[in-house]
C-alpha cells in the first residue's frame, strides 16, 4: 500500500465509495445528498490542507484522507482529519495507515494536536481505531447525530497531542 | 434594547468593535488580521443562518450575534452561535440578551441543542454567562488556543439542550 497526494484524476475512483458512505448517513455529518462535484470540492483540499489516497500495488484506490486546519487564528495549531475506506477493502489496515499518515503529517507540519470534531459513537470501529492510535474522547455531544437506524446517538470530540 | 436582523447597512457600526475584538486575538478563533470585507461576509449570515444586532433606544449598535447550523447532514439539529458586544457597552446585559435571543431562535427553528465549539477558557465572563444560561462544558481541548498574553490555554466545547 502506498499513500500519495490525491488529485482530481483520482476523484472518479474515490466518488463511488465516498458517495456510498455519505449517502448511508451513518458516520459523517455531511449532507447525505451531497453531489459529485460539491463532494469533490469538499474532499480534495488545497494547501495548507491536504488530501491523499491509499493505493494498492496495482494502483487501485483503497481509501482516502483529508487533513486540514481545524481551528483558525490563535487556534490554528490544531489539525483535523477525516478518512474514508472503500468498504470493499475494509479490514486490511487502510484506515489505520491513513490515520497514522495524517498524524505524522500534522506533526511535521507543526501542528500541536489533532482534533476530530464529530465521531459518531456507534462507529465503534473508528472509535477503537482512534483510541489505539492515541486519541482520547474529550467529550460527547449527547444526541448530536441522528443515525438512520439507531436514532439519536452521541458525537464524540476526540483529541491527541502530536 | 431591541434585537433585530442585522443588514449590510449595520456593518459600518459593527466593524469597529468586531475588528477590535478579532484583532486582540483573545476570545475568537478567527484570523486576527481578518479584513473588513471578509469579516462582513463571515459575520453577516444568510438563511437558514441569521445575524442580528442589539440596538439601544437611539439606534446605536451595542452588540451582535451570529446564529448558524453547527453540524451538517444528520447532525443538522445542532445549532451554533457567536456573540460580540462593543466593549464601550459592556456590563449592560447586551451579551446575555443576545445569547437568550439566540437560544429562543434556535429552539423555535427546530434545533434540539446548541453547541459552542471553541470558548476560550480565560474568557471567564463568557463561560460564566453561558453557564448561567444553561450551558455545560462538554470537554476542553487542552492548549487549544494560543492566548497572546496567557500562552496556550484550553478551548471549551459548551452545550445545552433546547
Amino acid at each position: 500500500m502506498l499513500i500519495r497526494e490525491a488529485t482530481t484524476e483520482d476523484w472518479p475512483a474515490i466518488w463511488p465509495f465516498f458517495h456510498r458512505i455519505v449517502a448511508a448517513g451513518e458516520t459523517f455529518t455531511y449532507p447525505t445528498e451531497l453531489g459529485e462535484t460539491e463532494g469533490r470540492d469538499w474532499w480534495l483540499q488545497v494547501a495548507p490542507n491536504r488530501s491523499v489516497v491509499a493505493v494498492g500495488d496495482d494502483g487501485t484506490v483503497l481509501g482516502t484522507a483529508k487533513m486540514n486546519v481545524n481551528h483558525l487564528g490563535n487556534g490554528a495549531h490544531i489539525a483535523g482529519a477525516s478518512y474514508m475506506v472503500d468498504p470493499a477493502y475494509a479490514g486490511r489496515g487502510v484506515g489505520r495507515a491513513l490515520c497514522t499518515y495524517s498524524i505524522d503529517w500534522a506533526r511535521a507540519a507543526g501542528f500541536r494536536a489533532m482534533q476530530f470534531n464529530a465521531v459518531v459513537e456507534t462507529n465503534t470501529y473508528a472509535v477503537k481505531l482512534y483510541r489505539s492510535l492515541g486519541f482520547d474522547i474529550l467529550g460527547t455531544l449527547p444526541e448530536g447525530f441522528r443515525h438512520p437506524a439507531e436514532g439519536y446517538v452521541g458525537l464524540h470530540i476526540m483529541h491527541r497531542r502530536l
